[in-house]
């Protein structure tokens, strides 16, 4: 899969590093604000950047590795956690009401369940990938089928929401995706499992000891596997690659890429390595709990905007944060500048 | 001056806690946003915590040290901000307005400017205060009349915005006034100028050494000076002192703040070490830039939710905050629990 991601023009950011010297404000004193609207100018090429529409867009699937006892959480959690998210009453739902954005639950692959009723703005959507999903540990978490499923699933989600969509954020849900999402990452970083297994949902004490041996397992299983998309093929999962097309595309539309927490960031990564001109497009939105996002943060040099200990997943870290990319955009466009306000500028 | 700050009941704090468990997420994952949603609880003793209604208040004022060339900024622009603020062009403008969040600017002791028109949602006020005001390095800050005037003053102010308020957010505009922040502070922590005083709207090199050397200074000749109002009193501000009062009146009509950075922490410093019980009604929006901040939310042991390099005063890192308590408190109401959602629980 070749994305064709346009090359953009370095005017619109250079106009924004210009805009931002003359508002009346010390220059850098907005800190990482003054970055979001530039990092947004230059995704959107554009002199007035704009933090809306936005969409959220939570992609949900099955983990085979759950049986294996990877999660603090029964797997039934899945699909009942997916009609909650359609229904309004997960943590995603609740903040993408509270900003006002629409919210489209794709299910790549979770067992089945009742079509769920949707709550206001929530849109919910299955889409059978086809191929066999393996439990990463002791065979390929995909077949090339399966990952080639997603992928396209994750896209043709991308053109199906508002089409005026500027920013996107993307969440996840799927007990047992802190496994892929660890092992993903230790393969791409070239770290050990011990530096990417975290508690997840709340492991602790010999569960997480055996999740640390199993990830690791899986590590030694497929040394040698370095391209992205098989990386993903063999330790991800169907919401993780369904995550990635739908990165690919949105680039390809030029839409800003607002990234959640641990999961989504493996997804990130992938991305990034399968395509280093994606990075652009992307800003990380909070520093999980997680421990292992710190190695992807700094690994894709990621600035987060909030570090508040979160480590729910569904997007919501990314959710809570977008008020920050609202924030950046609305004073880069409404401040006035010194000429304007008639402020004297420094004298030293 | 003596607050009168209602005692509280520990059932609101004990109900929000509950209620936490057992929504649709793994215990603690909303990270800090719990915390949020627990403390608003407690504040306002009430099993429905409100973000809103929210109103912001920036007091402003000039200092005499600002003649002592300690800011990279001359003099005037304290009344032109002023203007902007109101006019609605400045930072903290822009991000009140976003929010919905009414705006006063309150003039505590600027050099005179033609009455500015206000912008839709913005309210400007003039109080003289009385008194005298020193340069705080060769002497104090302020006589007593101007102190009990420039608390009196945020008091009113307190009592004169939308009655219904529940969350207030301060905001200062007064060249110089890191200044004083850092005398506060070094005074209040046991610090050294080094330690406290740092570039403000942007002084380096010889400049930096100066503001220092002044603020030592100033702590030479007010060795001695232990209570937090004398403190306020030889080494604030008139805008700082508002606060003070401001915040005082807040805490006893149980209304809940959300502190800015360094110059609005360095006057909550002030109010807890005047009465430790007001501390309770305080959360830290965000960590500034500016290098003082760190000693006081240490001290005062402050969990801010933001860490993106803002050090640009008027309240506006406080303002670019507000959406995460916003967040907190959706998520704390709507989110569904695990019984209403039939989600199963953890099972190890």
């Amino acid at each position: 899969m070749k994305w064709i991601i346009p090359k953009r023009s370095n005017v619109f950011r250079e106009a924004a590093l210009e805009r931002q010297v003359k508002l009346t404000k010390p220059a850098g004193a907005l800190g990482l604000l003054e970055d979001v609207a530039v990092w947004l100018a230059d995704v959107q090429q554009t002199r007035r950047p704009q933090a809306g529409p936005a969409s959220a867009i939570v992609f949900a699937a099955d983990h085979p590795v759950s049986h294996l006892g990877v999660s603090a959480y029964p797997r039934e959690v899945t699909p009942m956690m997916i009609i909650n998210l359609a229904m309004g009453g997960a943590a995603a739902s609740v903040l993408a009401r509270l900003n006002g954005i629409p919210l489209h639950v794709v299910d790549v692959g979770a067992e089945r369940y009742p079509i769920p009723e949707t709550g206001p703005g929530i849109y919910w959507n299955r889409v059978d990938v086809g191929g066999t999903a393996g439990d990463l540990v002791n065979s390929d978490a995909m077949d090339s089928t399966a990952l080639a499923g997603a992928l396209e699933a994750g896209a043709d989600t991308i053109d199906s929401i508002d089409v005026n969509t500027r920013v996107v954020i993307f969440g996840e849900m799927g007990i047992g995706n802190t496994t892929p999402a660890s092992a993903i990452s230790s393969r791409l970083l070239g770290l050990s499992a011990k530096d990417t297994v975290g508690p997840g949902t709340g492991l602790t004490g010999n569960a997480l000891n055996d999740k640390r041996a199993k990830v690791q397992k899986a590590l030694d299983r497929t040394n040698g596997v370095n391209s992205a998309m098989e990386v993903l093929r063999c330790l991800g999962g169907r919401e993780i690659a369904a995550i990635v097309g739908a990165m690919g595309r949105a680039a390809e539309q030029g839409i800003a890429i607002l990234v959640d927490g641990f999961i989504v960031s493996s997804a990130a990564l992938v991305a990034v390595r399968h395509d280093p001109r994606i990075r652009a497009h992307m800003w990380f939105g909070h520093r999980s709990a997680e421990p292992g996002h710190a190695g992807i943060l700094e690994s894709l040099g990621a600035k987060p905007l909030v570090d508040a200990g979160l480590r729910l997943g569904e997007g919501s870290g990314a959710l809570a944060t977008f008020p920050l990319v609202e924030a950046a955009v609305s004073l880069h466009n409404q401040m006035a500048t010194f000429e304007e306000a008639a402020v004297p500028e420094r004298d030293q």
